[in-house]
């Protein structure tokens, strides 16, 4: 027989259930249904196919597609049922006694439309609304055992940079030191994937750029961008060979068990100019002063207006963050199963920080032509300040 | 000044605007726009941000959010404008002289439900109508670029096959070994993303499972699953350790400049027990067969059902393909910019398969406890069948 085991703990588990439905109950939902992986784990404890009816009150009604075996060994909940279709789902809650809703809640940010339709007509009594913003605020706050799990990633993070110096080599392509990275840190236990809740966005690992490629846009919302290896991903590591000094940024993820650690360094061969380490370390004091003003109760928008305001103090208005009209508008963002949890450190966010929320704040330095500088470390909001899960030093490493 | 590549040639980027045309004109749309990757990618040969306006008839108009200059030097296409909100593409049409559509085809398959009310409203006098089929019907016949793009990926896929004896060790772990092969599949030019297209979807490079692993079932479409790094991933490899004679399954895609291989070879450590082998020949049997009748003019689900009784007259039938309730019904499917395309070879499945599809057929046998065991290769229609891309020896390598 195979093994399985729970994705998360019953104690865990049940206190995430019970602040949904609370959730539910102050918007006045009488249900949810959840479908969208990441929350479908948090919520369940797998990452099996099925679907979470979540009750405004009582048990919540796990049903399983596929693997029914599977999902019964790693979900800690206490209703599991075999299920082939969702059309079977409001005959399932009838026979069990759950009252027919009239309002459900339904992840409508990421779920597509066809499917949409079909859950419409499947529950054609009730009105679907959009449940999305309410399990990303509850999962913007982390638990003590996810600040756990997030640490152990960060801790990997730093054991992954301090391997970078040794595998640096005048000569070899990104894409080369991307795949022997790689290959460490899947020797540690990185699970590959990495996993970004807005559609349309795809991250492999993260940003490894070499010089010049530190300052090449990309689509992605991010501050750098990177050729790729082609247009067709247009991002991340290419074929551009490691030159001497020249900054190569190293911002990968490591994602552990589910759990994501977002992580960058500076590291140059030979020397860099003294104006990129001079625009580093201004970056080094950009994230302190958010590590200081980063405290519960301040509006995330208003912490990136402190940090706009650090780097402009310091002579960078114009290259924050990347360079022109399309630069982005945020700073940091937050981490936890997915690389683009609430809050986002971003203009015009009134979200109000809270403690034990868990935010990647990455100030760096974009010139264009000759690459990117500048720092990310997983952050957790604690009454004083943003403290970083990382230990590893933070200056430019010089090899 | 940064050097952008175009990512897809103007004389393969006409022909398919004028199909997809052709496709709008035959269901009576107007006009469509497309935002999924993909088809973004396959129809403006960037993979920027933005919206590309393709009317039934006259120029296309892509429509860039981020990352404008870059878009414009990586795409063929035309007529290409900076766009700040989807709200503006009205404007931008009527400035430019399109008339207003009354049929408006999106991609309803993956479209988020929230952007589908945002666009109702920004297109409040059309009618918005799904054309997921017509594109995937149309990307599901390759160019002879097309294919010898994944010819290209598929002799990667053949040397990654050849390197793998070199890497095998009992006692190492599945994920070690995985990122070994990951890295060199880096070195030589893997983009790292492996795109699929239907929501809720995703695989990091593909499955290396070792002996029962093989056998371990999971959420995904696909015949093996494997107990991957925590029940977060829950498929792929794992911690398991390697051990002497048990199938060691490596099923990776090749990511190559946007197109893929798919691609599964068995290996062992020491001799397989000889009903295992046997399993494996009767499946190398069974592509065989498929080879032969996969000629144009077969419809899909009955080249399905040839395979399923190829496999059960040799003894196979309750273990094709999975096993138990769950198993998965299909023995193949469409690949090349996505691992997901048309046509699937699959249970009831009409579509009639045409000349230059690409097909990733995958006859194997899951033996629950002890493994899998089987073939895979991608594959294209000719007149005469299907015509492997990979060269390398099907049958398992021991070492």
């Amino acid at each position: 027989m195979t093994e399985y085991t729970r994705g998360v703990p019953v104690a865990e588990l049940k206190p995430r259930i019970q602040a949904f439905q609370a959730l539910l109950h102050k918007r006045g939902v009488d249900a949810a249904i959840i479908v969208q992986k990441s929350d479908f784990f948090y919520l369940t404890g797998t990452n099996q196919q099925g679907w979470l009816y979540v009750p405004r009150e009582g048990q919540p009604l796990l049903m399983i597609f596929k693997e029914f075996v599977r999902a019964k060994a790693e979900s800690a909940l206490e209703r599991i049922v075999d299920l082939v279709s969702p059309k079977k789902i409001p005959g399932v809650l009838e026979t069990l006694g759950y009252p027919k809703p009239k309002i459900l809640g339904m992840e409508l940010d990421v779920l597509p439309t066809n499917l949409f339709f079909q859950y419409r007509s499947i529950f054609d009594t009730a009105r679907i609304v959009d449940i999305s913003i309410d399990i990303r605020m509850l999962r913007a706050v982390k638990s003590p055992y996810e600040i756990a799990m997030i640490r152990r990633a960060a801790a990997l993070s730093d054991k992954l940079a301090a391997r970078v110096p040794e595998l640096l080599e005048p000569g070899k392509t990104e894409i080369t030191l991307a795949g022997e990275l790689e290959a460490y840190a899947r020797s540690l236990g990185h699970q590959g994937l990495v996993k970004m809740r807005l559609w349309g966005s795809e991250l492999f690992y993260g940003h490894l750029l070499s010089g010049p490629s530190g300052g090449v846009p990309s689509y992605l919302a991010s501050p750098t961008g990177g050729s790729g290896t082609s247009p067709a991903t247009g991002q991340g590591a290419g074929h551009r060979r490691l030159g001497r000094n020249e900054p190569i940024l190293v911002d990968y993820v490591f994602a552990l068990d589910g759990y994501l650690s977002d992580h960058a360094r500076i590291f140059s061969i030979g020397k860099l100019p003294d104006d990129m380490l001079k625009a580093h370390n201004a970056m080094l004091e950009v994230q302190d002063v958010a590590k200081c003003r980063g405290i519960p109760g301040i509006q995330a928008g208003e912490l990136y207006e402190i940090m706009v305001a650090a780097a402009a103090d310091r002579g960078y208005a114009a290259n924050f963050m990347g360079v022109g009209d399309r630069r982005i508008r945020f700073t940091g963002h937050g981490i936890g199963l997915e690389l683009d949890e609430f809050p986002f450190i971003a203009k015009g966010q009134t979200l109000i920080l809270e403690p034990n929320m868990v935010i990647a704040m990455e100030p760096k330095v974009v010139l264009p032509g000759r690459g990117v500088v500048g720092i990310e470390n997983s952050l957790v909001v604690t009454p004083s300040g943003l403290e970083s899960l990382s230990s590893i030093q933070e200056d430019v490493v010089v090899v």
